[in-house]
């Protein structure tokens, strides 16, 4: 398997998780690395961004759970944070980019959480038929 | 960072990567380790799964680099597999689970592909507003 690597942190006025349909209202903040600000170019041209990040203070899963709402369900049919890979993604929308901030809407991180890539949403790709 | 691990692989007739148009219209299969089979209990509720996995072939990136179509963009901002993490993300049909192998329509991942997550598509989490 090849690398994942941190490129930035998320910085958020969430310092634990709530419901994400709480996250998904708030704004909040990326910050690049300035090592990989230049992977930023033209970043700002997308309205939508897929944020992948690390779910960093979950630990250890079932693959049987009960799910937040309603009867159990094993992992790879929930989006609970307790997975084999602990990586979250989450489409936000991108208010605006400051050299390497960028102010997005709806991420469902905590402060402090790593992100590992940032992709610009593409209806090909993300939309379900 | 938290663990990242290879929950399944993909069963494709892409030896190699054609264009994701090309990709999205074909059927694959990915097949889960059988240590990760409970985890799919009740995935077949889902329509629409997201699947994320390694660009496991690809090699070193560019922070700025040209796109398949029109000029050149930051690696944050396009969908290129050279990423300073090489993960993917795509969203697709779930067809049919025949025990640990989930048949799937859009697939943009080549035989052999690792699969690091499964999440079932949630309105909530993954479309734009």
């Amino acid at each position: 398997m090849n690398q994942i690597k941190s490129i930035g942190r998320v910085q958020s006025k969430f310092k634990e998780a709530a419901s994400p349909e709480e996250m998904r209202k708030e704004e909040s903040t990326i910050i690049i690395d300035s090592k990989y600000e230049d992977g930023l170019y033209k970043i700002e041209d997308n309205d939508y961004l897929q944020v992948i990040f690390s779910f960093h203070l979950s630990e250890g899963y079932e693959l049987i759970a009960p799910r937040r709402h309603g009867k159990e369900r094993g992992v790879f049919a929930c989006r609970s944070p307790r997975r084999p890979s602990s990586i979250g993604v989450t489409t936000v929308e991108l208010l605006e980019r400051d050299g390497r901030k960028l102010r997005v809407k709806g991420l469902d991180a905590i402060d402090g959480t790593p992100v590992i890539d940032i992709k610009p949403y593409a209806n090909v790709m993300d939309t379900p038929e």
